[in-house]
């Protein structure tokens, strides 16, 4: 902020609300911001039936948390943004401060925007270059703990939901498993809700990655995507497989051999250092050798995840993303195919350690089938 | 828009898109783009790789699918609305034209919006008045057997899910049963993912609507407020009931009365031609009566549901809201109190029927004591 002369800091992303206030509230559907000062204390507005909550578990202090009244609440003739636009206005005064907003949050509406823009005539309004998201790219200790519980969740729900895919078994019912099992969790700790949906394609629907499973059953002959999630106090791992019922097409056999030893190689490949853009040349190239051409990402980053994304939204393994692999670095490699003739996703999230890449999960990096 | 003069309406909120073209996909957390022209036919501008799920789902004919590259992705180069702003001047032309845009959905970044307006230095932007949301506010018969369905999984969502509570359970162990039940379903159909997070909050938490559950087991002299869903293909029921494990305190069982009794007077008063207003009216002057004050909001309309709200956010239940109830109009009657002493959750999801009000579930509206 200081390098940008940013006097403000305007934080809607519920990531960045918890990772710097450890607020976990589902209040997100109502307009809310956290205003981090330059020279003042920081200021979260929020819905007045929410504030209690913020209480119960931020640090925040009473005095720094406003409620806004229900007059405001989804209505055309107010917005609570007035009230944030006031807020920042009585700190800062109505010159030309400079105020950062995170202008690709799902939740800072345009209509919020623009209130601000309103009560706030003179300030300059600059993106905010996803600061805090980058400051989220390393995880602490702590952070690698609950990365590592998330992916001993995700290990069962994998396992679980593949056991339950059997012919004739309803798609449903492993959906339900897959849920069920991240959040029921182990004996020493449950699972959060996940950012997604959990995806399970089926049939027709392996030519494309995102939409729902339906009410059939599973024949003989049908090929299943599945791209599944473990949730630990909102730290999230997503993980991908492929499951065939019956015997497998060659072509699909192929592609499991050389998708698992690419990533194979890569996980032996990685140390801090290394760029995306040189993960992501790695795989291309590793594929095009075999004669495949990828056009998509190779993964992420990921970490602390609210709906609708598991991703941070700042590293991409993919070539031009010069970001470095730095230990605490918690990655998701998704280097899935998906064309009009077949797909396949064989995927693993890792961690970036001192000296290379520790797996998060620990299901059979395989073409399970059935 | 023809009233408007609008002549193109930028779609963005993922309900709109799914009523308007039928496609449900979770691309949503990439830019896409809804294009209703007022003279031309309608365009989507979705990611490449969900392309093959708009043609799988949707009416759309493969023309009016616009695909763009992978480059555009969560890249601080480029973005896909950049695609938007040329498919509009293609059709348009470069000049002075009126664009609707829906300014308080969750899926039009302020960065989108932008990218619009450096496109196309020359269109007017205005506010869509949730149009489309406005013509989801009466279900059509087949949307009615959607909700009736979504109340169905809903009603065994909740009986399974108190039937959970008791001492020494886990919360996680009830919470993972409410999202089974809903995906599970009955025997003839199986329900989708909610558009939140199962509501379970116990304990000192009841006394704020919207933080999560947590590992603790439940314990003697618990309360615990409940808001659940049902989904059936995005349309979404919800519905709230308090639980309390041994004996309830007095204040409680009063409340219980009291909002029940309320809900049943509501219930045989509603028909098509009273308002919201004088509903909310009714409620506020009922609890006034009884000695309760409360501000927030009575309910809402509900409908298709995409995270991270139920709401249609068209009307609410409150004083000042002059919507008509008419036939075919779905809302969450919600009475909740939330205050720093007690709260509770009793509420009843219904339908606007010919002559009155229909519940769409068939849960005892009750406190339910363990």
């Amino acid at each position: 902020m200081a390098d940008e002369g940013h006097d403000c800091l305007v934080v809607t992303d519920p990531c960045n609300i918890y990772y710097l206030t450890g607020y976990d509230g589902w209040s997100l559907y109502t307009p809310q911001a956290l205003l981090m000062f330059q020279n003042d204390d920081p200021v979260f507005i929020v819905r007045n039936m929410d504030c209690a909550g913020v209480r119960m578990t931020s640090w925040m202090p009473d005095g720094a948390i406003i409620g806004y009244g229900e007059h405001l609440v989804q209505s055309a003739e107010g917005h609570p943004f007035s009230i944030v636009g006031e807020r920042i206005e009585e700190t800062l005064g109505a010159g030309a401060a400079k105020i950062a907003i995170e202008s690709e949050s799902y939740y800072l509406s345009v209509r919020a925007f623009q209130q601000l823009q309103q009560k706030l005539p003179n300030a300059i309004f600059e993106d905010s270059g996803l600061l805090v998201n980058w400051v989220r790219f390393i995880k602490s200790e702590k952070e690698r703990t609950l990365m590592r519980e998330a992916g001993q969740l995700l290990t069962n729900v994998m396992l679980r939901t593949v056991d339950a895919i059997e012919e004739g078994a309803r798609q449903r019912d492993a959906v339900a498993i897959a849920y069920a099992e991240n959040i029921t969790g182990t004996a020493d700790f449950g699972g959060s809700y996940t950012s997604s949906p959990a995806f399970f394609l089926a049939g027709d629907r392996i030519k494309t990655p995102h939409l729902p499973w339906t009410d059939e059953k599973i024949a003989t002959g049908t090929q299943i995507n599945l791209e599944l999630m473990g949730n630990r106090l909102r730290y999230q791992c997503t993980m991908g497989r492929t499951v065939f019922i019956g015997d497998p097409p060659k072509k699909l056999v192929e592609l499991e051999q050389i998708i698992s030893e690419a990533i194979d190689e890569a996980l032996s490949m990685i140390a801090p250092g290394m760029t995306c853009h040189e993960l992501a040349d790695f795989f291309l190239l590793f594929l095009k050798s075999r004669g495949i051409e990828k056009d998509s990402r190779c993964g992420y980053s990921q970490g602390i995840a609210y709906p609708p994304t598991g991703g941070e939204l700042t590293a991409s393994i993919r070539r031009g993303d010069h970001t470095v692999l730095r230990e605490g670095a918690t990655m998701h490699l998704l280097p899935a195919i998906w064309s009009d003739n077949t797909s396949i996703i064989i995927s693993e999230p890792f961690i970036v350690t001192e000296t290379g890449a520790e797996t998060l999960c620990d299901a059979p990096r395989q073409l399970f089938i059935k």
